[in-house]
């Protein structure tokens, strides 16, 4: 059985292994059936660092530079030519919206093969401009250890991202142990098309869904179709998915990670513009959410580098 | 291990289990990883009974029934009009697209726990016009033993329907064993709301997505995020899933039932107006599909009244 031995002994951590233990006790009031054990989680912020920027912005502004070498009138264009001019105030206003539209034109006409490789080999090849890492392993050690827990104890886990849901798929199975089909995010439109004569799928730079705010809860819907138990997010960007999750009748659990932890990752909430932490940390003990200290509550946050 | 006993043995049966066989042989040279079994089955005519319409036409039309009593002036609009008056050739010629938007039209402002109620309780008290049977009753007992027996081949079997996906969501796990997450279907777009203190996602009359045709390819993308292995359909509405299953690289199989059994179950394919069986049909050779034959390759098909 999976263990917790990154989370430190305390108020959250008893919090989650009470709610587990409910859920599973067969004959218990609160026993739920391993289909109604649904588990969802944001990713930035959640799952891995989303400081100084989300990882998107990053993903974007490197194909981006690529593509204006090729194209200088791109540089003349807003927002691509805020993201090439490092204009900070400007890239902050567009917010995780704005990072995944960049994005999504950079990536407009791959095939979603094509876009996977693009997608893993940067993954391989950058690095956080800080901590200088890869952005993978930029994970964080308890939220790994609290998803195999949950897989243990029966809970099927997806992932709720207002990131682009392919770029979490093209690392999700090996990072995060969850199936590229339990991945949920912001996506495109696309195209089917037969190129020399094989179908594909071929990415436009149309937006079909922006994941955020009460986009999560109509997505959790579409491709999940049942109402989640247990939901971990950090921002107000994950409130609704959190208050659809703890407002469902029986046994629920709705918990918000508060970077509150300079030492070790990075200490921020209603400060930070592109995503911020306001109304869910003023409400939380009035909608019932349990807010976790990365500070207090982690005994661990990343993997030491290997 | 699940069997295939409701097959006869032929070509349609050794086909699939070759092709089990050889992705599932560890060391051999089509051996697949688990992650990558993916099985896609089209829902209507392919897993259950189509004929004379669409089980959608019959709880589109049912509901309207109902409200056309409180608000007469329904019967005076189309498409309500045709649906109320039985007035097939015009039914016919809306296709599944506008049952389904009949079924949206008539659920809309109900939250997805009320859905869920209304489909559940139709479901269980409707019968199939001739046959006289729950719609649930008409599913193909050889269909309902080849998604086992995919599942107990390590498989992870998903519904990508035309149909409404919440309709599906509601009889799927315990007609089909496949999980509310794993059916992918026609969506409307849905507002998330809070009633009296409760999240809840309120069904708008709004099509989000008919899938259908070209949208299946897109809708496994955006659902599954990964090329299936495997498909299963009925008509030219399925043919780009299974040109898009087909074309990958790999070991692939794309399957198609024949309606042939006037005896049995019916006997139609390109003379069906609502979703015609004709293209896939002329062409299954050229695309490497193979035709199933409901009166040569099943030896049952709907189980015996219990």
């Amino acid at each position: 059985m999976a263990q917790l031995e990154s989370w430190r002994a305390g108020a959250a951590k008893s919090v989650i292994t009470d709610f587990v233990t409910r859920v599973t006790t067969v004959g218990g009031p609160d026993f739920l059936p391993v289909s109604e054990r649904i588990a969802t989680f944001d990713n930035d912020g959640t799952l891995w660092c989303e400081q100084p920027l989300q990882v998107q912005f990053f993903f974007g502004r490197d194909r981006l530079k690529a593509m204006a070498e090729k194209d200088p009138s791109l540089a003349q264009r807003q927002p691509f030519k805020a993201f090439l001019d490092h204009d900070m105030a400007a890239i902050r206003d567009l917010g995780m919206r704005g990072f995944f539209e960049v994005a999504a034109a950079t990536h407009a006409g791959l095939t979603e093969d094509e876009f996977e490789v693009v997608a893993r080999d940067w993954l391989l090849t950058s690095r956080h401009p800080s901590l200088g890492r890869p952005f993978t392993d930029l994970v964080y050690r308890p939220q790994i250890d609290l998803i195999a827990y949950l897989q243990a104890n029966g809970f099927k886990v997806f992932i709720v991202s207002g990131g682009g849901i392919d770029l979490i798929r093209s690392f999700s199975e090996g990072v995060y142990g969850v199936a590229r089909d339990q991945v949920v995010g912001s996506s495109v439109k696309t195209s089917f098309e037969l190129r020399d004569g094989v179908g594909v799928l071929v990415k436009r730079a149309e937006i079909d869904s922006f994941d955020d705010r009460e986009a999560k809860p109509h997505n959790i819907g579409l491709h999940i179709g049942r109402r989640p138990v247990f939901a971990f997010g950090n921002s107000d960007g994950d409130l609704a998915m959190l208050r659809y999750t703890k407002t469902g009748r029986g046994p629920r659990l709705a918990l918000l990670i508060h970077h509150d932890d300079p030492e070790r990752e990075f200490a921020y909430d209603r400060d930070f513009r592109v995503s911020p932490l306001a109304e869910a940390l003023d409400k939380a003990k009035d909608y019932g959410i349990e807010v976790v200290s990365m500070k207090d509550d982690w005994a661990t946050v990343f993997d030491q580098p290997k």
